[in-house]
């Protein structure tokens, strides 16, 4: 008899997680060779306490796919547990082995970023340890763009369509009144600038937004700043700077109002503020013109009303693929994206060790980012097919639709 | 020979303030009694410095008019000037009049806010003063909603649009890790919650978010609020608050940081933050679960990549109807929205005496936010029928498109 599948998602949401579940979930279904589909909630923690339901039986076809592809976050939820060694914590690992035996699980699929693809290597480990043919496949998503050995990650693409788009609209509110004036926008990434460079595809539009652009990979020098951004409000009078939440100083420290003061609130609170509100109060003291900044925060990873079409396609053609590794015999790999091509832009996805994925991160090239915080040539190649095509969520009554799974029959 | 036409655009930016813009010109040039097409840059205060441009050589036909109408924030700019009394400075006025007259001026179109308002007021009784045949014509828009004697504001269906939207992914998001958390969504509308409490559509889609939503018009409880806050955490774990910009305490004052603390930071501010900030920091200190403030600032007015398709027909409609009223000899009035019904939903523009809409505020119905949180079924059926439709803006190899005047050229 066929073998059940197990999916779950881990870290943080993003706009094309749930189009890789549908694609391994109709992958599953399609495959002939899979019994059971089974969802974990809240990732391996919710596993761990056998918050496990069946999906097969609630998809409602194709319909009900293409209404999960196109749902935003996390249709099983999420969790942020990294599972210890086994040496330390051998019960966690022999529960898990017990939960897939009572489900007769042959097919595993961990959905997230470089954290949950050490989960992964952990039970392919484990399992491959007790000689079981429990197939573990890693399914990368991450707004980040971090994870190693792989071009790109589903969610970034929609992330970064969301950012260009907002910069570009920021920078047209901003600009109305013709006066002097500076809008940060403070975006997510705190250790790989993936993000925060990209939105330098504004400037593929004729605006000259974002002027300034500031890395976590490139240490940030106050005076360096009051001197670029003087130059540029001469020159532009509107300005407008991208800046990742994880900029540093030159000794390593957060640039966070924390950092740079002892200003603590009648709270007591010390990080009142992060990268945008920093550089906010360095405008407002040094230069002192009208400064605002913005925090997209989560909105950049939960805009499923303005998904990239092409990171939705791919994230489900990813989890597609990752059930025909599983049914190929592949364990312990990641589902990578390989891109052949750019112009015309072609990918594929190939199996790549998950220790090759795990627990790094992947740095925005030095050198993607010209002298005149313009994207070089190749960083446009990158970026710009990642974000072709709009992938318009569901409305009735002109509010978004969603996709829910019913999560009360647990299924042990 | 035809009299010509001037347009001006004030007050802050809106998603559909373009597509009244593309209104008031397609039905000045369809209309055959119209001459040239002047549009002033930067409001009056633009005009005042003789910044006015063609129009009517630059459009491009249908297409390009229908690009100027899904281009988000202000094609020709936008100032904050309030006239002064012409006794005061009647040099002002005299400048006005003699620009009026060197480009041959018959029809004088603002579009804003109530502020914008109370120029029309005071150049109509000028014109009218001196005996001049000149239409002066108030067009509405604002995503505040807070104009009185007309339903809504272009604009503002836009903006609940986006918030509405994004309160959901919000809330999506938030849940994922099935914790207890809060995430407050500030929201514009310093002097009326229109804006704010629109946000409770969410509920519409089965979701309990907004669980908490507070206005400027009822005065903020800090007591209150933290006892509601237990109980729906205790009920829901996963909260969201929309709270508008402008809550106020029993005292009068803004529920800001600086509302109710000493803080100042090492660059010796005040006003570190909002209403957004200030609840987060009441709720840390006060219940201490995870909690994360949201401020969706500038991007709730200028989102086009998601703007309603009624409302930015409504603002072409009430720009066309601007005209109309120009052309049967009506000035010193304003083009307002009537609604006929609700279901269905059928409006009509009609003319109000200008001096109606300039310089009040019309504030969010008591009664239409119920004691738990809710709209009423009142509030539901007026705010519905203007987030109907996407009206998704125009793309580019995956980018914005949008509309640009030349303003290099001044006609004087």
């Amino acid at each position: 008899m066929s073998k059940n599948l197990l999916v779950a998602q881990s870290g943080g949401p993003t706009a094309a997680i749930n189009a890789t579940l549908a694609g391994i979930l109709s992958a599953g279904l399609e495959s002939g060779q899979v019994g059971k589909l089974y969802g974990g909630l809240n990732g391996i923690k919710g596993i761990l306490e056998r918050k496990i339901i069946r999906l097969d039986n609630q998809l409602n076809g194709q319909a009900g796919l293409d209404l999960l592809a196109a749902t935003p976050a996390m249709a099983l939820g999420s969790c942020r547990l990294k599972l210890q060694p086994e040496e330390i914590t051998p019960d966690v690992y022999a529960t898990i082995e017990d939960i897939f035996d009572a489900l007769d699980i042959g097919y595993f699929f961990y959905i997230g970023g470089n954290d949950s693809m050490d989960t992964v290597v952990k039970l392919s480990d484990y399992f491959a340890g007790k000689g079981k043919d429990v197939r573990l496949i890693g399914v990368p998503k991450t707004i980040d763009n971090d994870l190693d050995n792989t071009d790109h990650t589903p969610g970034f693409g929609s992330a970064v369509k969301y950012v260009v788009t907002s910069l570009i609209e920021v920078y047209n509110d901003a600009k109305v009144y013709g006066d002097k004036s500076v809008v940060i926008v403070e975006i997510m990434g705190r250790d790989a600038g993936w993000l925060t460079a990209s939105s330098g595809l504004a400037r593929l539009t004729g605006i000259p937004a974002p002027h300034l652009v500031y890395l976590p990979e490139i240490p940030f020098d106050p005076k360096q700043f009051i001197e670029s951004m003087n130059e540029k409000i001469k020159d532009h009078g509107t300005v407008v700077v991208a800046v990742s939440e994880g900029i540093r100083l030159a000794d390593g420290s957060y640039a966070h109002i924390s950092a740079q003061s002892s200003v603590t609130d009648a709270f007591g609170h010390h990080a009142l503020s992060g990268a945008g509100r920093y550089l906010e109060m360095v405008i407002e003291r040094e230069i002192g013109c009208k400064v605002r900044s913005i925090e997209l925060s989560v909105l950049q990873r939960a805009a499923a009303h303005y998904a990239s079409k092409t990171d939705l396609d791919e994230g489900r053609m990813v989890g597609r693929e990752a059930v025909s590794l599983a049914l190929e015999g592949k364990t312990g790999v990641m589902a990578a994206i390989q891109r052949v091509s750019s112009k015309p832009y072609r990918v594929k996805v190939v199996p790549i060790d998950i220790r090759l994925a795990a627990n790094t991160v992947k740095q925005f090239p030095a050198g993607w980012l010209r002298e005149d915080h313009a994207l070089s040539e190749e960083a446009i190649e990158y970026f710009l097919p990642l974000i072709q095509g709009e992938a318009v969520n569901a409305t009735e009554n002109g509010l978004p639709k969603y996709f829910h799974f019913d999560a009360k029959q647990l299924a042990l």
